[in-house]
């Protein structure tokens, strides 16, 4: 259980999930203490954590960091809450689970969207994106999601990014369970604003989103928020002003963030993290498939974040029974959230590696067995290379 | 460093502040594990702690607790949102920070409202709130803070509930710093929703609001939230159906929620939390009367939840100093947040006793004679008993 030097109790299961997942036992201990918000101690944290996380996308100069509390959508709906103008219009580019929630927040939110759809085992194409903006001149933003946890397929970001900025338009970016893994760089990728959380590849515990925004949108942004508790220019306003949040932050959380930004720095940052994942991803795909399982989607499409596979044909296997067994050996996955095919998920991310990764598949190898289940085969096997 | 048995690392300060506080080594220790969101042990947490809150409350049968990610400003906001439909009206009752934040939140979410304001070191009335509904048949509920942070003060709560009662609106209170010490009984105060956070009284760590509120109430409540991360209706319906958070959840933030609910009902809940904060505030007050300091308020409208103190007279006292040397050795305390009149704050609430009010005492006696201060009394004394 050894991830760069850090050792995880063994009575944890081991979080196969796109998060929460396993975070090292370093990062927990950093929850062992209390702060006073508005102490010295904290402002300095908070600074740091903000200043690595606008370095992290290449936004030094021109982005700045907006943390907000609450999980991932919070953070993606203050984005799109802010940035988007009440007369403005989105258009909102869905291959999953992720981009239907955008669309959905502008519901809520009464923001006019357009939404572009693709089938969940497809990439966004910029093609089309160019095409849906030369048919509307009302559309002032383009919301995009970069690794689609739905199903774990990685979109062409810097494509989209091409022609939204060709056509003028500014670019949200929801790289949820992308960021800090998947480089994306402000200086080659030019975006209005990226959303993320704590607690996907960074690896620290939930409980705080955060935007990195260009320090000219966030300073035109005043007046937009649908929601006070979501208003991002008047969050960055407090920040910069006194270096503390307007509302009480979840300080454990943060500074456990920090603590997790410490060791993504000492892994080698994105390039080390992304590193770790691709051969947990490998190790993974290449087990499941001896065992005979079949991922959804082929490997060019696939983020080193987390894989879809197809349900087993044999009637033996029972996704319930399948989960729990697992469990009790000590490895938690996740169910599927395709409306294209039955289907379950496997997280790549976390504290975890070549170890946790290869008992991870003799615990399934087991359970299959146990269950008299001889392969791992769907009823219509799809071409997965 | 002895509260109810357990040892506080003597290397954290203690925190005299309204939140973040000061928590037990136990309530921080359960958050060394992790938790998937979606297994079923973290769903029976999550069940015992949505139980226990509704039960503090008095609402067995008649109320359910919705949890939320972020801070109680939130879960102030997400209960107003949702609660109050869009052709609704909100009468806000404001005699501090917090009242006057629900007015915010009404400009943002787009709820027409009426403010009814007193100064800060006075209680709301109840009879000006039945005359502003006798005079305004468009109101339909009203907003009240148990215990207004600003000040320290308490809101006659049942008095208030009794008219909006009567006179056949709903009540929506902010109890955040009150909940879990400031007894507040759904079958003897009528109530359509109070919200509240994890890291008041309850002593866990920060991260998670709440929202105990009448089942009708919430039934009926779909469509009217103004964000989707703050629709409460959304939040209780995937709730009821699977016992899971819609977005991901703070696991351990609720992990340590959990324990410190525990705690509280070591303790005797309400009445023995109740007994600790009155000592603590009782030692607190007499001890700074006695350098020579003045209450912003006369006892019987103090709250033992956080005390407001003038700014002493003596041109050698510098707040910023007080604080920072104050901090040296060990205590963190809180600026004033008054309009009315130049003060600061401390704090009676988290998993202090005795012991640390009696040894914050000596270490503002002892940081008054490094200062040169002799007497804390203000310019202007006011009448504090």
């Amino acid at each position: 259980m050894q991830v760069h030097g850090l050792e995880t109790p063994m009575t944890d299961p081991i979080l196969l999930t796109p998060g929460p997942l396993t975070t090292s036992a370093t990062v927990k201990q950093a929850m062992l203490h209390d702060w006073g918000s508005r102490d010295r101690e904290f402002i300095a944290i908070n600074k740091r954590v903000r200043e690595r996380l606008v370095a992290l996308a290449g936004g030094e100069g021109s982005h700045v960091c907006v943390p907000t509390q609450g999980s991932g959508t919070f953070a993606v709906e203050a984005m799109i809450g802010t940035l988007v103008p009440k007369a403005g219009k989105l258009l909102v580019l869905i291959n999953g689970a992720y981009g239907r929630r955008a669309a959905k927040i502008c519901d809520h939110a009464g923001r006019a969207h357009r939404d572009l759809e693709w089938a969940e085992d497809k990439p966004v194409e910029a093609a089309k994106v160019a095409a849906a903006l030369k048919a509307d001149a009302a559309i002032t933003h383009v919301f995009a999601v970069h690794c689609e946890t739905t199903t774990g397929i990685l979109n062409p970001i810097a494509e989209v990014a091409e022609v939204v900025a060709a056509a003028g338009r500014k670019l949200l970016i929801d790289a949820m369970s992308a960021f800090g893994a998947v480089p994306l760089n402000a200086r080659e990728v030019p975006f209005e604003a990226v959303a993320a959380s704590s607690n996907k590849c960074i690896e620290g515990v939930h409980g705080v989103g955060f935007v990195i925004v260009s320090g000219a949108a966030i300073a035109a942004a005043r007046g937009n928020a649908h929601a006070l508790s979501l208003d991002l220019h008047d969050q960055w306003t407090t920040m910069e002003k006194t270096g503390q949040w307007r509302f009480t932050p979840p300080i454990h959380v943060i500074a456990a963030f920090d603590q997790a930004l410490r060791e993504h720095a000492a892994e080698g940052g994105v390039a080390g993290r992304h590193a770790r994942y691709r051969r947990n991803c490998r190790l993974l795909v290449d087990g499941m498939r001896a065992l005979g399982f079949e991922t959804l989607l082929p490997d060019r499409l696939q983020a080193p974040i987390i894989v879809t596979f197809l349900m087993p044909a044999d009637p033996r296997f029972a996704f319930e029974q399948f989960y729990d067994r697992l469990r009790d050996k000590g490895f938690v996955i996740y169910p599927g959230k395709l409306t294209v095919a039955d289907s379950f998920r496997i997280g790549c991310i976390g504290a975890i590696g070549e170890t946790e990764m290869r008992a991870a598949l003799t615990a399934i190898a087991a359970t299959l067995a146990d269950i008299g289940v001889t392969t791992g085969a769907p009823a219509q096997p799809r071409q997965s290379a």
